[in-house]
Order: C-alpha cells, then structure tokens, then sequence
C-alpha cells in the first residue's frame, strides 16, 4: 500500500470511529442526565453492541498492519498524523499482546468487580471485595508483563495514564509533597479555623441554577457550545469543540459544592473547546493526559477560583442572589471559608492542601500491591496506617477508607497520581503565566477570557498532539517541577492560616 | 440456505439495527433537548455517517436475497418473523426500483427544500418554494409508477403511510366528515362561544412542570420508563417499552398548551410501553401505522382529556395549584373552555371538531397534485378558496396558509391523512370500549389505568404485529366506519353548544 493511500485508510478509520464515540458519548450522558431509571437495559445492550464494533474497527489484523506500515514511515507523516499512529500502537498494545481469552476473562471480572465493590462499600465489608481486587491486581501485573516484558509493571501502568511518568519521578515527586505538606497541615491544625457555617445553610437548586449560570459567564464559557446537566456525580464529556457537555450536583446545604463543580468541570470544557480546529473529528481531540486534563480543572477551580481576586470578582453577585443566608458575611470571610484546610476522609472532598496526601496514599499502596510486595488482605491497615501518619486522621471504616473510590474496581492501577500532578502542573503554570500577564488584576476585572487565551495558546490548542511533559516544557520553558507546587501551597496556606 | 439460519441472519440484522436507531434516536432527542446550539455540525455529521451505515445494512444484494427467500418460504414463519420481512419487503420496495441516481438526487433536493421552505415560511413568499415543490411533487409521482407500476401514485403513498387504505375509501370518508361537520361548525359559529379568557392568565413555567407531573401521574405513566423533556414542537420518541420520551413546550400564557401536549404525547407513550415484550428489539417495535398512532395520543388528548370526567377528575388539583389565576371558575367552565370550537388557520392548533376539516384541505390538494390537475402556482389559490369553502375563514397569508406545514417540504405526500383518521378510530374505538367498561365512572375515578389495560390488550400489545384495518376488526370487532366519529362530534358538541 502506498502512504498516501494508508494515510487516507487512517483518516477514514478515525472518522468513523469518532462517529461511533459521538454516539456513545452522548447515550451515556443522556442516560445519566435525563434518561428514566429503567432505560438501563436497552442502554446497555446498545453500549455492548456499539462497543463491539469499535472494538473490531481497531482490534483487527488489517488494522494492525495498516499502523505497523504507517509506524515504518512515520518520518514521511505530518505531525498530527505521526501522532495519531503512536496513540493507535499505544492503545493496541496492550491488546495486541494478550491472549484474547485472558481479556475476555478480565472484562467479566471487571463487571462482576463493579458490582461487588458498590455492595461491599455500601456495607463497608472490605472482605466482600478483597477477592475480586486480588483477581484485578493478578491481571493488571500480568498484562503489564505482556505489554512491556521486563518493564516494572507499575511504571508500564503509570506511563499508560501519563505518558512519560515513572516511579522514579514519581517518589522524588511525592516524597517533595510529603516533606513539605505534613508538618504544614500539622501547623495549620494548631491554628483557629475560619468560620464556614454560612455556606450550609439553605440555598435552594433554582437559585444555585441561576449561580452556575453566572460562573459559567464570568468564565466566558459560550454556551451555544456548552451545556451543562445534573447527575449524581459532576463530569465533563465533549463530542467537539461546539459541542460540550458539564453536569453538577446541586446540595441544597452546601454553596460551595456546586459552585466549584461548576468551575472545575468548565476548567474541563474550556480545555477541550480550545482545540484547534485541525483536531475536529481526530483520536487526539481532548487533553493530553489525564494529569494535564486534571491540570486545567483544577486551575480554574482552586488557583483562579479559590483566589482572592475571583472571590472579590463574584462575591457581589452571590451576595446579591442569597442576602439573607450570607448577611454579615465579606468577601475576605467567604474566601478564607472556601479555603478552609483541614485533614478529612474523604478524597473527593478533600481541600486544596491535603488534597496531595490522599493520591500519595493510594500510590504507596497501588506501588506495593503491583510489586507484590503488599497481600490484598492488607490494604485496609495500610491505608489506615498511612492516612494516620500523613494525616493525622482515624479512618472509622472501610466505606470510608479504602473502598471509597470505584478506580480499583474497574482494574485502574496508575490512575490517581495524575490528579496530584494536575495540581503540580498547575502551580508552575500559574508562575509561567505571570511572567507575561497579571493573573490577579486581569480576574479581578472579570477578564478571565485573556487567561484562557493564554492557555489556549500554549496548552489548550495542542489537544493530544503533544505528550504531558512536552506540554509543559513548551508552557512553561522548563521541565516539570514539583518546586512551584509546594511553593505555591506554602505560601497561599501560611497567609491564609497567618503562619 | 436454510430457512432457519436466514431467519437467525434477519433476526441479528434487526438486532444491530435497533442498536443503530437506538443510539440515531437518542442523539436526535439529546440535540433537540439539551445539546448546546452550536452541536448542530458534529451532530449533523454523525447522524449522516451512522444513516449511511443503517442504508448499507439493508439496502444490499444479500439483504434482498435473504427477505426474498424468506418470503418465499413465509408460510414456515411465526407471525412476528412473516410480518418483519413483510414490513422490510414493503420498506425497500421504493429502493429497489428506483434509480440510485434519482435517489440521491432526490435526498438532495429534500434537503435543499427543507431550508427553502424555512425562508419562504419566514418571509410568507409562497413564489420561493413553489420552484422546489414543484420537483418534489414530480419525484413522487414518478417514485410510485417505479414502485408500483400502473397503480394511481396517490393511492400508493397513502398505502406507505397507512397500509390499506386508498382513495377510494378516503373519498367516502372525507365526504361524510366533511357533510356532516360543515354545518355543525356553522351551526355553533351562532352561537355564544364560552369563557376562556382565564386559559391566558400568567401560569409560570415552574408550576406547569408540576402540573405535567402530576397529569403523568393521573395517566399513570410510570415515569421509570417515561421522561419528559422541553422542546419548540412537542413530540415523543421510544426506545423500547422501558425507554420512553415525551416532550412539551410551556407557553407562560396558555396553560392549555402544554397541558394537552403532554396528554397527547403520554397517549403515544402508553401505546409504545404496551408492545409486548417479544417486540423488544424488534422493528415492529411500535405503533401499527400514522393514524393508529395518532388514535391513541388522540384518545387520551381529547376523548379522554377533553371529557367531562376527566376534567372533574383534575380539575380540583389544577385549581390547588393556580388558585389565584382561576378564582371563581369551576369544573364545567374549564370543561367548556378547553372544548371551545371555532373555526381557525393552523392546523396544529385546531380544536377537536374543526381539526378533520384542516386535513380534508390538504387531502384534497394532494391528490390534484398527485394525480397532474393541480399546479403547484395554483397551491396557494386552491388552499384559500377551501378554507373559505369548508372553514368559513379567509386566510392573509401563506405563511399561516400553505406554508404552514412542513410535510410538503420533506416530501410527505399522503400523511396528512393518517391524522383525520386517529380520531376517527377513536372513537370507534371508545364505542367497543363502552360496551365493556364504563368508561366514564373509571376515568372520573381516576382509573385510567383500566382503560389503558383495555387499550393495552386489544391495540398496544400487537406493535406493528397487525395492520391498521385488522386492528380496528380485532378491537371493535368490525370494519372501520367512520359514523362512530361523526356521532361522536355531533353529540359532544351539539351538548356543548346547546344545539
């Protein structure tokens, strides 16, 4: 075959699929926004077959040789198109070389862990799960050794969900956070807490509607191509740059929750709407990694909008919206509320600082359990061990501890560090970014627009085409570095908590 | 081969295509609900890309030979098999004799129509779409000789749209509708039309959804399998019998609106949810024809919805929660002002008596248009002259003339009828009820649950197992005859208008 002619056979084959994608990505949101409860079964056998197809569009010998012939040229290949050939070989190793009954078996197990892992949570039976989790660390170590034989499992699995990331970056990382933030946090604990209450009182869905419309405008998200939804737990899904998808959870004793769902969840839309155009209909439509994704997320989330200046943009309005509920509180009072730090159980709940601790804790024991070095039966005291020492907090029970979250239970090993590092990223972004613009004053204008842009233009607009640490050697001129991170959380925290 | 691996091979085609119009469906009520305005690109591409496959897997070689042996063999198939390769045969009977050529130029010029007949609408300039509607009358005519040589073309598109019925049996219809409610409509134009005013008051959106709720509730749709959503143009789409969408449009100021939208589309949701569960998955998934359809939707909207019981029933609720805007109105000025009667331009928002007039017009163009004896300048003339004729009304414009509607413009010639005639299966209908369940008593009651059983079992449960005309012989146990709708409109209103 010519290139030119496989190149085309290529562009056909994305074409189709991200059709196939389209489709399942929007019957998977409208199953968890609108669709009534019993829809389940038809949503899934449609899933089932949809995947089906997808998966023998990619998993096939033609296919196979098709990439491999591309791979061999790929010096001849645009840099897009070199790109798209490297995600394909990446995404089909794993499949190419594992027996096919092996991953037949594997996804039976994971479906059977799913369901296993909500009842065990729900009763906060660690032994119900402890079976099944054996069976999925067996798998995962075992695929790893017949995607890269030889190659740490671990770091095969951590270079799966962020490119380029190894244990050896990753413990010089983790030890920085680890040093810094413990005895930070423990300081802080000696300190006075800010007073929070006023953001539990009672703010009804209608008006926090009326709120997440107004955050969504002061982000300059347009939504004619951006929607937002109500599901149980916020996400984001986009099909292309016109069309994104945001949902969030309205708690009506909980201001905060929602509001920076929202913004987290834009941080999100805003990343994928800033793709260049070129990427329309491509395999590398998105962000670059799960960490980078995170990385923007969370910038809007804490750095912009936990920060003084966004509080002072939008408190107004929120007081505006609920006078009664926030009479007698300022603007500095709601910024040190939304601020609060403190040790707590919960991941997904944590704040800002701690946030770091918890990812760490799920490494160490995702490390060991992938090295063999740690028996499923004993997660449960590692985790309340580690969660003790880093920070400082007596986990009651499982449900609480180690069966929180679902990512083991869908056979995710490598996964979380990617939220901590989005959080890195975002540190040394934001000192990137000040060197060429004034991200305070330009928030306190309402001109969140101008740092979009600037994202846009060294982040956003790459979608995939450029792997995690190019991204932020091009961002930010140098390679990553923890140093800004705990920089930036060391100084927000100590004049935050007057240290 | 085999006739029962042909079957096996028919069945798994239905099985991947209802995967197909699964997720085309969804996507189409996800654009038209929740997608941001600018999803409109990629959802067009998509929904292009997945049609062309659903195309491809039936309109092939090998397909047609499948359903022609099948066919051929069809006394050896169940009643669900013979019918499903009957429905496929008559699907691709157009397909298969028309020219490819013609065929795609045809789509294109339905595309090209549908725009132009959004300006020409807009701008009420009938001279902008006469030029497409035009080809489009000429492409269906010519469609039918290739489909059915020799057969009257109009007798054939009635045929598609409601199986078995031609002309002649319309023309007889038509012509009693027509004798008997002419002078009906002019009898009550003499008289006082009743107070409506209070319909108009200001009745919030938010309390509209409540009221939607709650009439979901009363029709004892099981919102499990039913949603709701919002869109401009009130429509319901199904999944399958446990994924059910209706949708309404809430106008602040007509609260009957949205209150009969969601009637009328609970009645096509109730029909759907009460296909038997062999129809799963199955392209006999859904009503018997347009009319049968629209029967039902038609039964619960008016013959239900419209009746004094009904209204007894819900109207106590309705005033709890809109005390206010009807303070000093009862059960039977409600009754009455949602049954007023008045001749009118639009179609869509005709009220029970006058409706089958409105479709008669239309009939009776199409089949002048059909049949060469009308050109398609002289549209506009021939509309106007019948509405004064039968309704009594002079039209100002096209706009709320012949350019109301948008069948023409996608090339629907024969549809119209199929609405006149859900009503009058109505209430046929309702007359073999009546002979086994007081209909009346139940409904008052709030039992429409025992209706919508009766319904269930003698219409619902079959799908498009049986034609319309065997549906109406099982139902009420003869052949259709259009007396029962006139006796029906004449007594109603006769009662209401004190004739």
């Amino acid at each position: 075959m010519e290139i030119q002619e496989a190149v085309k056979k290529l562009k056909e084959n994305n074409k189709l699929l991200s059709a196939y994608y389209h489709a399942m990505g929007v019957l998977y949101y409208d199953f968890d926004t609108v669709a009534p409860k019993n829809a389940v079964g038809g949503f899934s056998e449609t899933m089932a077959t949809l995947s089906e197809i997808t998966y023998k569009l990619s998993v096939n010998e033609e296919n196979f040789k098709l990439l491999d012939l591309l791979t061999e040229h790929e010096a001849e290949l645009d840099e897009i198109t070199r790109r798209e050939v490297e995600q394909a070989q990446r995404g089909l190793k794993l499949l190419r070389n594992t027996p096919m009954e092996e991953y037949i078996e594997y996804q039976r197990v994971q479906s059977e862990a799913n369901s296993v892992w909500h009842e065990a949570k729900a009763k906060s039976d660690y032994s119900l799960f402890e079976p099944v989790l054996k069976k999925l660390v067996d798998f995962n170590r075992r695929f790893a050794s017949y995607a890269e034989p030889g190659q740490d499992p671990y770091d095969y699995w951590l270079n799966e969900y962020e490119e380029g990331f190894t244990q050896e970056v990753l413990d010089k990382y983790f030890e920085k956070v680890r040093s810094a933030l413990v005895p930070l946090i423990r300081s802080i604990g000696e300190k006075q807490q800010p007073e929070s209450g006023f953001l539990h009182k009672f703010y009804p869905a209608w008006k926090q509607r009326a709120l997440s419309d107004h955050l969504m405008q002061v982000m300059e998200i347009n939504r004619d191509d951006c929607a937002i939804g109500e599901t149980e737990h916020p996400f984001t899904t986009g099909f292309n740059k016109h069309d994104m998808r945001i949902t969030t959870h309205y708690y009506e004793n909980a201001l905060e929750s929602s509001m920076y769902s929202v913004i987290h969840e834009g941080g999100h839309a805003i990343y994928e709407m800033g793709n260049c155009d070129e990427l329309t209909g491509s395999p590398l439509f998105g962000g670059a990694s799960c960490g980078m994704h995170e990385s923007q997320s969370r910038f809007y989330e804490n750095i912009i909008g936990r920060s003084k200046a966004f509080i002072e943009l939008v408190f107004p309005k929120i007081k505006e919206m609920f006078p009664e509920e926030l009479e007698g509180v300022d603007a500095d009072m709601f910024y040190k509320a939304v601020n609060r730090a403190e040790p707590s159980l919960i991941r997904t709940e944590a704040d800002e600082l701690t946030y770091s601790l918890h990812v760490l804790i799920r490494y160490e024991i995702e490390k060991k359990l992938m090295h063999g070095e740690l028996d499923t039966k004993d997660v449960p005291a590692e985790w309340n061990r580690l969660y003790k020492e880093y920070l400082g907090v007596d986990v009651p029970c499982d449900r609480e501890g180690c069966l929180q979250d679902s990512h083991w239970s869908g056979g995710s090993f490598g996964y979380f560090p990617s939220y901590s590092l989005g959080s890195a990223y975002g540190a040394q972004i934001l000192h990137a970014m000040r060197k060429e613009l004034d991200v305070d004053a330009l928030v306190k204008n309402g001109e969140i627009g101008k740092v979009t842009e600037w994202l846009r233009e060294h982040i956003h607009k790459y979608g995939m085409i450029k792997k995690p640490a190019e991204l932020i050697r091009i961002c930010c001129g140098e390679d990553f570095d923890p140093d800004y991170y705990i920089k930036y959380l060391t100084d927000k925290f100590s004049e935050l908590y007057g240290l």
